[in-house]
């Protein structure tokens, strides 16, 4: 499909893209640019990739598909160092949760020579780095194009059909409505879990014990949530902080809203809140988003 | 280890101890008394207990341990009907999340020669009813006592062993410390699962689709949380509320600080928050309240 693929960035999601692409052999060549030494040498011996070298600008050249795979806050420096690296009719795209900010300063940098195609796959664990990835994360998952106008029709086609051979469904739409669905259905959950992990922490050390003992309660599943990657988290609530902190004004006003029906004791109001919420749990077994299998814990 | 056990409200929770109680053979008998009588004949005929009655007063005759496993709210009825029909030496438990308000009003209504005992499962799913219940439930699980000071130690003793007959780890608190700790390791998480799945809702009508399309993105786990029984939740915010708000107060306070955090773009200030949250995450796993595998949907 691809002659050399270069993924810049060997985290969770590089390295199990790594993984997808040799698995199902995407590429002929596949190698990687890390800034950390060790990171290079670990993802050599791991055979996740053919090469890989902290010289990024060296390293991309003669790449008909660079992916960008590192914190959103690192992209201004890659961009600047490969930018006159990208051979004519390179493919480049990224894996970011935010589309705001970095697709416009991507699409200056760069010559017209090259299909800008950003990605967004809708995928990841609680784990990060080059150890946590497996070849089979994008299995079913959603991708994301938000393409360039100035990227070519048949290199959108091309990329669609790569994420599909990796596993993915692919969606394509603009980034605007991209940003406000993921700040709904990914960012705010995320924000909320460690808003709730952080608040629990504070409120008493002695507490701390008992909360870790008998956190199968519910916080468990929060303190999963909220054990993801703290950089990549905080690249995205800062790239996306429009978007959020809209829902979080929303969603505070819904708070004190409950917290009033609760002081109240309204059970009427309470009880229709709850039952509305449960409908929408039905919505997302029948679309396939989730089995009808109960979680009570391991 | 009893004569007669008679569980009122088969539920999830009731439905599951009566299957553990066959199973582990700790009583001759075992009866259940249910509002219903399509849910008397149900649990009958899918051999759950040997007898069920909607009669509660005349079924509790004769058992040596009575079980309450209703919505809070439901107790004052309950105890009423049952109080003059308690046998001498009886051990009277039951199954609530909260133990304010419930403990006092059974304490005063019940003969002193009733050994009053409430006991906590931390167990469950999201799912209710007596089809969703299965033995293994409270297996590995904690459950709290708090026993009235009326009670004989040799019947909190006997009970203890019960629980763990079942399959449980046993801790014996008071009902202050147990509703303090649940409000924020229960109460809580599951309030704002209801809170930011109702927020998602009222957002806009014409975004649902794509909400639960994108699910996977985080939004899916709280639906989960959010789809657990609407009556149960309901009594236990109102029961617990003054804990409860106190603690969203909180929340609410940590969450307009993450806010202007993110606002600032005060990147390391947010590094900082996410890194702490990802501590705990590692004392859970080391306690063996869960286990160290990453979960990124089913």
């Amino acid at each position: 499909m691809f002659k050399k693929i270069c993924i810049i960035g060997c985290g969770l999601i590089g390295s199990s893209l790594a993984r997808a692409i040799k698995k199902n052999n995407l590429s002929k060549k596949i190698v990687s640019s890390n800034r950390s030494n060790i990171v290079n040498k670990k993802v050599i011996k791991l055979k996740i990739v053919d090469n890989s070298s902290s010289d990024t600008k060296k390293i991309v050249k003669g790449c008909d598909l660079v992916i960008i795979a590192t914190p959103l806050s690192s992209y201004k420096n890659v961009i600047l160092k490969i930018k006159n690296s990208l051979a004519k009719g390179t493919i480049l795209t990224d894996v970011g949760s935010v589309k705001n900010k970095i697709f416009s300063l991507v699409e200056k940098e760069i010559p017209k020579s090259v299909s800008w195609i950003p990605s967004h796959p809708i995928a990841g664990t609680e784990e990060s780095g080059p150890e946590a990835g497996f070849a089979e994360l994008f299995k079913n998952k959603w991708c994301i194009l938000t393409p360039s106008k100035k990227a070519k029709n048949s290199d959108t086609k091309l990329l669609k059909s790569f994420w599909e051979r990796v596993g993915s469904k692919v969606d394509v739409m603009g980034i605007k409505k991209h940003d406000h669905i993921m700040s709904i259905t990914s960012h705010i959950p995320h924000l909320i879990a460690y808003n709730i992990v952080s608040t629990s922490l504070k409120i008493q050390d002695q507490k701390k014990s008992s909360i870790v003992k008998y956190s199968a309660g519910g916080f468990r599943d929060f303190t999963r949530i909220a054990a993801s990657n703290p950089i990549m988290w905080r690249d995205i609530f800062i790239h996306n902080k429009k978007n959020i902190n809209k829902v979080i004004n929303k969603f505070i006003k819904n708070l004190e809203d409950i917290k009033k029906t609760i002081e109240n004791e309204n059970s009427k109001k309470l009880e229709k809140i709850f039952s509305k919420t449960k409908k929408i749990r039905k919505e997302i077994i029948q679309s396939g988003q989730d089995i009808n299998k109960p979680d009570f814990g391991r």
